[in-house]
């Protein structure tokens, strides 16, 4: 049996999402611009709404905007799996961008493939609103502190 | 519409196959341990059999010999959509390492996420046959020549 | 030789910095925090000044900040090298985060590893002024458009 | 200070090869190509041989004999800095790769950019001898045992 059939989560969405606003407020420095929508055994779905702050020339969302996104997902995605205990550290992302995206919205749904005692190891496909076609693919790594 | 549902392939697996034994025959250096076992549109499953060769101390398999089987499936995944015309050149290989291996063969499952008209990109989850939980999480780009 | 020695630059430090002021006001939203410092055959140096707007909990420079730094370095220096002709894109970047920085400024130095004729590739190590610790080194890969 | 200047070696260049032909023989799996040259405090030296085995059509390495050699000197930098007690286990790897290599060999130069206490993180560009154009760069994180 998988992992992620076996997995629960520690916190509920509403849980999360007052840990990140207490914990970490920068997420919505200049506004509130990221949404945490949902959370689930090894998985967490984060939406980053339309804002002229996040976009470039023609309209596109920008690169650094999409990659806060994709961090902030995994590392909410995280703290719903492992519970309000401890902070988790990014080591390593990675990102392909796929395609430019259009001036709207944009949604990551985050899906851990490892949550270990020492690091969690996560993906992130972003995509438009009710597309299927990916903008960014990210991979991004955590170490985890002593329990 | 998604790409993935309009895209069709250009070769069979049979002739996926053929291709790769007549110009790649170095991928069966040492004995034949990689088979391509299904191409489809934006896709293609990768086997790697099981071979003292591949392991390392304590029965698992190497890390050089899963990086390949990702490489190659990504390569068979774009030849079978692309059609036989042309050498895709890597520019890009990212691996997340998950789990330790047993000694047992590995399935690499493509998923080509563009298929543009100068880069493609792809992500390959490793698991051992039969399981859910990834020993391996690796993501490509390869750049297409002008046709 | 070595393409480094070899290559020279199209646009000053003064030239470079007008095109991105004018084609790329997004960089500076928010307030004037990155700033191009110098321009070389394949390389560039951007800084990121200390501000509030930048910080984690216990004074870090955020992640999201540093990938910006990141890009924006790169991006400048492939335009200083390539003219001002054509956008390049990103097609993919990759992190790793070796130490917490501090609450102060932070510099990147990029090198272009590779500038071909339809893909440039570099490396930028980031690191606090005055200090040989990285806290962040960051490779990305940019298409760039046919000439 | 940096870390760099204040490190120092455990193992010798002539303890790390006994060290690594005793506990890591699949190295050399298939004959002796792959030849670690020196090593140093957070850095490494090795060298893969021109041999037929390691080529690709057009008289190429391959990229996964380039891979193995990244990985390979990553973990004898990793070795010989740390000493002989323990396991380190690749977690991440991501290659850059950036001009085709012709038939000869290949020369990695890792330097360690971390080496903490749980995590160790190096970069590898790799060259042909005597020439400054890097064939390939790539950049790895180690998970290391509790000591």
């Amino acid at each position: 049996m998988s992992e992620a059939v076996e997995h629960t989560i520690r916190m509920s969405l509403g849980e999360t999402i007052a840990f990140l606003n207490r914990e970490f407020p920068q997420m919505q420095a200049g506004g509130r611009h990221y949404h945490l929508e949902a959370v689930g055994p090894l998985s967490a779905r984060m939406r980053l709404d339309h804002h002229e702050r996040h976009l470039r020339p023609g309209g596109t969302v920008s690169g650094p905007a999409m990659m806060a996104l994709a961090d902030y997902a995994l590392y909410a995605a995280i703290l719903a799996n492992l519970g309000p205990v401890a902070l988790a550290v990014t080591t390593n992302l990675n990102f392909n961008f796929l395609r430019r995206p259009g001036a709207g919205g944009l949604v990551a749904e985050c899906r851990l493939l490892k949550l270990g005692r020492r690091l969690a190891v996560g993906e992130v496909p972003i995509t438009a609103p009710g597309s299927a076609d990916m903008v960014c693919h990210a991979t991004g790594t955590y170490a985890l502190p002593p329990q």
